[in-house]
């Protein structure tokens, strides 16, 4: 019998289609065909992209100049800018703000290599030193609220010409509604229970053990009870923190990050993906109006979406996911053990 | 400048790219290649197909026979089944529920026609006919609350191997997320301003005349202020009313159905699309515990979303949308005027 499931955090019901469950070899996975000649991304072609804004280096190599290991430059198809005011108004009963935050790009490697499966444990950890920075350095300005880091593998998730391994970066003025979804529903459970409902979800997962993939160096890697897409994965720190970009392990994400990974890549051959970092919003309001911020109730964590079936209008249009795999399933080819 | 805009009904903020707006010849629309030879959705093959849930049939042609104008059917991939009970329980501090509802399929048209644009406004008041009598009578079934309507067209919206025209009809025990989200919006609406937030937009369009398309037998097509996606359009009845299913005048809405989607045929090329009905659920608790039908607050609509531009990691994993076309010049294109 296929089962109706409610997201514990928002609430949410997905169906999950039991009886017609769907294994990996029942995905295609297109596999792009072009090979990319020139790429402004590679090492060697900094002077044909905008200047960084900041890189890992080492050796005493120059900004700009090739012998970095990530860097970050502005997007070169910027979708908000830095300069001006938010400017937030009113059109009759409609409102709206200036295009204000930052877009940034964050080029993952010096070589050509397209999957983070591919990179290095040592370059995945420079990476998310990276995003990290990137979060630290723009909660400096008082004028943003989020930063977004995302990245989209693959034409079916939404990348666009370069297939350099990059990832998003985009610093809003506004929360995402996702994000604020999650922390309603997270403060909820906090004010009833006075835990947070990521760490007693942790809690459960261990004790089942129905949905781990893996558990290594304090994160723990397990696919949802209410997944909305198969093969969906969250990545969570074990121990409760809820800013991303205090991240003290980042080698040990890296371990885990690599795992998963490179376990998608095996058992899905190379499949197209989004991955999405939920952290907690720099400034926040609470109900007596004061700006807080929040310790206890929210949790930051790594989603990861294979796109392995097309999106359709019930998802778009009413919010409601179908998904074919159980997560139990999923969970089982991930870790090898069909 | 680009803009951050606010939906006025569920709070979701988006960006307008307003500086790089595409254009509907920006937009690659891939046309499907392979003609269909044997369909079991057209006249003729009604004994290859599960017999008919309800049909639309004049001069005294017997079920499941030819001569209909419209079928119903239960779906061939059955997501949800009729029969057992819902068995609501949890699983630690998990929910679920047996996955207890009807998965329809709406058959438009004896012939194989693919798009609605193609159908005769007869035709297409009869689909419509068809759309309210089946939630009318799943409003029968107590165990059900929500009947979703949901048209995918073409592969890149989500539609399967059958290629004549359709509609998924899933009638469900739970309201779908983005209906509740609406609803507890024109809620806080309606009891702050005691007027429907959807008969405000609709007045606010009419005055502004921005971003109407048309307006034909008392229902108005506009883009939305804040449209996800580019070309997105809505369809309401300009006097207020909750309940699709008590809809008198389908025909009045089979020709600005006609229109619209004919006009979006001509502008962006047989583009795919998803459509999907908002109306209210047929059953909703109050804040006081006591069952009550919606009257006052919430308005019926229909949502038509083009699928020209591929639903990235930031939509998916922030409900975050980016829209490269304005919705005013979306209007002016679909009215003709540019």
């Amino acid at each position: 019998m296929p089962e109706l499931r409610k997201d514990p955090i928002i609430g949410r019901w997905i169906i999950i289609a039991t009886e017609r469950a769907k294994r990996p070899h029942d995905f295609v996975v297109e596999q792009e065909k072009s090979q990319q000649q020139e790429c402004v991304f590679c090492e060697g072609r900094e002077k044909d992209i905008p200047p960084e804004i900041y890189s890992v280096r080492f050796n005493q190599s120059r900004a700009n100049e090739p012998g970095w290991k990530v860097r970050v430059i502005p997007s070169l198809a910027r979708l908000l800018q830095i300069e001006g005011d938010m400017g937030r108004r009113g059109k009759g009963m409609y409102d709206l703000i200036n295009g204000i935050g930052a877009h940034e790009v964050i080029i993952e490697s010096p070589e050509h290599h397209k999957n983070i499966a591919e990179l290095s444990i040592e370059q995945i950890t420079y990476v998310l030193d990276t995003y990290a920075k990137r979060m630290e350095d723009l909660k400096g300005d008082k004028r943003l609220k989020y930063v977004l880091i995302c990245k989209n593998y693959k034409e079916a998730a939404g990348v666009g010409a370069i297939k350099h391994a990059h990832t998003q970066l985009i610093a809003l003025p506004v929360n995402p509604k996702r994000v604020k979804e999650e922390l309603v529903g997270a403060l909820r459970y906090y004010e009833y229970r006075e835990r947070c409902i990521f760490c007693d979800i942790i809690r459960q997962e261990i004790e089942t053990n129905l949905r781990i993939v893996a558990r290594i160096d304090g994160f723990i890697a397990f696919c949802p009870y209410a997944s909305r897409f198969p093969f969906e994965v969250w990545i969570l720190p074990e121990e409760h923190s809820c800013d991303f970009y205090t991240i003290k392990n980042t080698r040990g994400l890296a371990k885990i990050m690599k795992k998963i990974m490179s376990r998608l890549f095996e058992v899905l051959q190379d499949p197209p993906y989004n991955y999405v970092i939920h952290t907690a919003p720099f400034r926040r309001t609470t109900s007596s109006g004061f700006w807080k911020t929040i310790t206890h109730d929210y949790h930051w964590h790594i989603e990861i979406m294979p796109r392995l079936t097309k999106v359709a209008g019930f998802e778009l249009g009413s919010g409601f996911y179908i998904n074919p795999t159980p997560p139990e399933e999923a969970a089982l080819h991930l870790k090898g053990e069909t």
